[in-house]
């Protein structure tokens, strides 16, 4: 049975419970490939395991299982979910994690029934005794219908960018990645849709940005600039930089966009 | 020459000592499964590689070979061993890493002889240079007895709970989760052993909780509760929160337990 | 299509942009062995990456590819590279990070032209979109010069010791590894060369050193000692205890080394 199975979780390394996931998952597949995406994702930040999901699901060859454990509902009645998208398998909590695909791809959606499993279920031990085993079930190509059932109503919480009164829009931080780059709930999807202005300009707390860059390199050392990431997204970045430092910037914060097709070829940026 | 080997240390990764761990067994077994499990335990901590490898090693399948690396004592006279439980190998310091399997399962222990290893062996990487090696004879079916010989006199540092005056128990706290659950040395094994009774007390310096609950969710927000781990110990947790953090507690700290078969059914917790 | 790859970056797995590296891989490579070594090296810390790469590169198989991103100029003209030493690949960015391999092996090197590729590439994200693409080629025995061209004028930054007017040299601290070894550029082939006395006397601003040790073992407990570590680079270690935050010493620190062939043969240490 071989095949690919990634899995990102908030466990950490330290206590062997992914250990314990992983024993399970080559128990029922010795010869499957298991990929350590991340075990470090912020204990229960589901916004950040929906976020990292984006970057890297839709690299991985067809057919291939990603499981996502994220989970502070683990024991309540909250459903485990298996998703089937034209290319993968998602597996894991109807919590949000999946919900940043959902705009990106035809899914159908089904939950898990734990007494189709064959096994026993610990109420606080999902990963390994709920979506492990239902991994490998995908894995040994049995019916999903025979242990899930279809549902629709899932949970979602992709943030949307708001219209203001004056004609621009108000956008916030979603992300902030280890290098300290600020990402936006705005998309290079979002931009075509609007006219592809390149005289895009942002304002913030500290100051304001003009323009689009191609690469950090385009921008002098330490110069803070706008451009977007390799998943499509817009972020606030730095040369050789933190910019979530230096501006003093988080999730959650607030940042306008509006275009500006009339103006000279200067260029500001804020610090 | 297929088959799993998993690998827990205290190294890290940041200085590619257990790179070249990998390397040596790729080498010797391009095929294999080399499954990371840790390397972030503790600099030199044997007691939490040793709680650690209980939440794993009986995960996995059949013949797999679980080397653990956390060896304050590397180039001193301890020795190195290969343990053969019915099911599975381990390979490592003869510190007391494995003793809490012990009790477990049946078991041979067997010295490892560095001279029969074929390699030069460093005085400092017995990971790579001994523990390795010994791990890739065990892989391609060599006879343990052609590379180590037997002993019986393991070193091991099992933590009793003691019997008080009062009918009641001292435990300690033995492990902290990276959630913050506090793990004790007491097992479902013990509790089954005294009757089983559902109305456990426990006091501790800052509280006290009354009777087990089945999961976190059972518990309301923020509450600390006591129940069973994944792996059979007892533990105080608290719902969406680090109980850790609220109690004070760490490892080391004691905790009383008695049996209270008389009294109501009211319910009390400490925070 | 068989084959190890091994992964040492800076990126950290908790934004998922190693996962897609790893995606893209297992895309063309589906049975490939793909290896992490680190993505915990200190975010642009160049030197910190080219000397981890010696502690493992040469233990793996023959035609392992070690591909490495460490690469603060990513986006600008910097150079990706193939490097083909006899017996392996290493493929990453012309910064630096492959310099302390040079004076070990023959080599020759390539340029990776990325248009030939056949692939789009984001200016941020070359692990990706070239350094990934270039190690499948690789991998599926292209020949190199379909995608490459030899370059010869590589970066490099071997710091090389300094002969002082007494006789002494000027060494200092390149490196400290996670157990706060502090590893200084002087290596046992330099020390070969001069003789191989016994009598080597360190002396740093809290103290001095006078000999070698086999191992931690060797010293008392909590001793400060002087021994090679286990890639053959002079280290100041502490038996059972941080060399680093005893001496307080750290990268860049200046150490001198003396050969004293005539004194009595007293035993002394810094702290």
């Amino acid at each position: 049975m071989p095949g690919i199975i990634t899995l990102m979780t908030d466990f950490g390394t330290r206590d062997g419970y992914i250990g314990a996931v992983k024993g399970v998952l080559y128990s029922g597949a010795p010869s499957a490939q298991i990929v350590d995406i991340t075990h470090d994702i912020e204990p229960f930040n589901v916004h950040q395991a929906a976020f990292t999901l984006l970057n890297y699901y839709d690299r991985f060859p067809k057919d291939t299982i990603h499981i996502v454990v994220v989970d502070p509902g683990v024991g309540t009645s909250r459903r485990g979910l298996v998703i089937r998208t034209p290319e993968h398998y998602l597996v894991g909590p109807d919590n949000g994690v999946f919900s940043l695909i959902f705009p990106r791809a035809g899914f159908r959606a089904y939950k898990i029934q734990e007494s189709k499993l064959g096994r026993e279920v610990s109420p606080t031990f999902h990963g390994r005794d709920v979506f492990a085993p239902a991994a490998l079930k995908i894995l040994g190509k049995e019916d999903i219908n025979s242990f899930a059932e279809p549902v629709y109503d899932l949970q979602s919480f992709e943030k949307k960018y708001e219209k203001k009164a004056d004609g621009s829009y108000r956008l916030e931080v979603i992300h902030v990645d280890r290098f300290g780059n600020l990402i936006l709930n705005y998309t290079r999807y979002d931009w075509e849709r609007m006219g592809s202005s390149e005289k895009i300009k942002l304002h913030f707390a500290r100051g304001f940005l003009y323009g689009l860059k191609d690469t950090f390199g385009a921008a002098k050392e330490k110069e803070v600039l706008c451009m977007w990431d390799s998943s499509g997204f817009l972020q606030i970045a730095q040369n050789r930089g933190n910019a979530a430092d230096t501006l003093q910037m988080g999730v959650g914060d607030e940042v306008r966009i509006s275009f500006d097709r009339l103006t000279s070829n200067k260029k500001a940026h804020s610090v």
